[in-house]
């Protein structure tokens, strides 16, 4: 039994071997060669008054490479009102850490064999999936790339994007312009030779680029549907980010997994705060066209074709993750990690028994 | 964080503790204060032609002990034909081993706390359910007990119903001689002044007692309805022991868990074998009662009262587990641990993380 840090995932794993990774997966997946874990959530109320305590978990089992994954995330949630607006922010109260893991089994031998941090592989594999449905939804010649935000997740974004097409300028829009530029320095380092730019606004931003990324923690949309030119590939790694409207002028929708339209959520009675997250967004909303969306396995399959004129509007919606992601790019993890001797290795039979009930 | 063994959980929580923990949660349950994860099997091909491979996941959030629990199970079943049936088993891949754990973690910090394989804790908790069971339902002047079933679980059962009620007679039957007559050799050895006596039916067995217990493997039927008197206690450790006309002949059944008649189950295509585990029993039969049966939870927090007569006759059904039996014993035996100094302790470091997604 292995643990790994994310320093390590982030040192073996790189966009392109998770790409790989992930698209190998997924046409198992569309294929029915797979299972998903639906992902589930677990409120319960936490210690401080308003806080709550969220459980949640997700997996999925690749016979392929004989793994099962199954990835937890144990937070604390509060809502403090910043800048006059309730904001939902996970407390770092592990020793000022937070806690989301990923357990990798054998489905060969049923052993567990290996734990590490979520952090860096989540990233990547938000990154994988959009960075994969840019590959076969945006046009060939697509040159400029707008990326709304400029957090973490926007610099996985921005990494997927320059595997799947050579991007020459990037521009970059959030609302703080200091957290702006600190984006645009690091990626000026890792990438000396695009012209990135920073704007003032969304709509700046967005005005002649090819793709859209939208990569924000925002709870409300980010884009106008009118601000949508012919030809341009958009998408989004959180269902808010993009309304309905928004999704009515594409010509074409996929979405992450159909199977899951969200998560399925088990409450506490007395749980303080939890409805703002769990039944916003539009797949809940009257008129929502989900059930007509195409699923990003099936266009990695080729069985949905890839984009179908030079005009088309396309869309991904990234709107549940999948722990199918953390069994493909976990399975990769763990063998380079074994052939590399990294991290540390722990007796098996801490995690074995000599009885089974 | 702190790795536990099955010797070092046997060593820290002893029934009586069990039970009272259980107690103590099924109270806050009842009451709405403590959160089921539903289990949930998840079934995918193995490595060999006709195995499968399970991976189960269970748990529980219990604020008034800070914890949540995960409880899973990692196991390669197969069914070859014994005595000319086709039987399930687990096999131990895992250089020998079963890969079954619990994950404990802190719902005031996020922080994993400890990880313990679940063999131990699991036959003291079904035991303790039982024993809640029986110490609500029996007649008090309960002194013969009939033990269908002699292996490990039937153990854990007579620990349970000896703290319940001060047994004299203790009777055993199953269907290999050798198999009885380990158990109560070892049986006798922990209770010296109890009579043990092996019977040759199940019928022999029963026949007077005033508790009968089933722990068996058994996937028909171990009761006749005809064989059950005024005034006895009848329970059973999963629902293919008693079937629906044992259940018809008894004036009360008590069924573990109401809120999850069976397990939720995701199946990838092409899994071998799998029906015969997960579409039988009563609870999936035209006819069957199970929505008028209580809750054991219900029963515990004196909601709908215990025995009503010396002559009803009582059941209990424990017809699905509960995360939250691994989070009440769970959290009793980190305590215990931590006080003994027991178990390898890791950097929390390492099961944590300075990014969060």
């Amino acid at each position: 039994m292995r643990v790994l840090s994310n320093e390590d995932v982030d040192q073996l794993l790189t966009m392109p071997e998770c790409i790989g990774a992930l698209e190998e997966m997924y046409r198992d997946y569309a294929m029915g060669q797979a299972l998903l874990v639906p992902r589930i959530d677990n409120l319960s109320p936490s210690t401080e008054p308003g806080a709550y305590y969220a459980f949640k978990q997700m997996g999925g089992a690749w016979p392929r490479r004989r793994v099962q994954a199954l990835r937890i995330n144990s937070d604390i949630i509060t809502h403090p009102i910043i800048a006059g607006k309730p904001r939902r922010v996970k407390e770092p109260k592990a020793a000022g850490r937070w806690v989301g893991l990923v357990f990798m089994f054998s489905s060969e031998t049923g052993a567990l064999l290996g734990i590490f941090p979520d952090g860096a592989m989540q990233r990547l594999r938000v990154g994988a999936a959009n960075g994969i449905a840019l590959k076969c939804l945006a046009r060939e010649d697509a040159r400029t790339l707008a990326i709304i935000g400029s957090g973490w997740q926007a610099g996985g974004q921005l990494m997927a994007a320059l595997v799947a097409r050579p991007f020459e300028q990037v521009r970059v829009f959030s609302p703080r312009s200091e957290s702006r530029t600190a984006f645009i320095i690091e990626a000026q380092r890792n990438y000396p030779k695009i012209d990135f730019r920073s704007t003032d606004s969304a709509e700046e931003c967005i005005d002649g680029a090819d793709v859209i990324m939208a990569a924000t923690s925002s709870m409300v949309p980010v884009l106008e549907p009118s601000w949508l030119k012919p030809g341009v590939h958009v998408s989004c790694i959180k269902t808010q980010e993009l309304d309905q409207a928004v999704l009515d002028g594409c010509d074409r929708v996929v979405v992450h997994v159909t199977a899951q339209p969200k998560q399925d959520v088990n409450v506490m009675p007395g749980t303080p705060n939890v409805n703002a997250e769990h039944n916003s967004g539009w797949w809940n909303a009257p008129g929502n066209r989900f059930a007509e969306y195409q699923e990003l396995a099936q266009l990695v399959a080729g069985n949905s074709g890839g984009r179908r004129s030079p005009g088309e509007i396309t869309c991904f919606v990234n709107n549940v993750g999948s722990g199918l992601q953390f069994a493909a790019a976990g399975a990769l993890v763990l063998d380079k990690a074994r052939a590399a001797g990294l991290g540390h290795e722990l007796p098996d039979e801490w995690f074995s028994e000599t009885v089974h009930p």
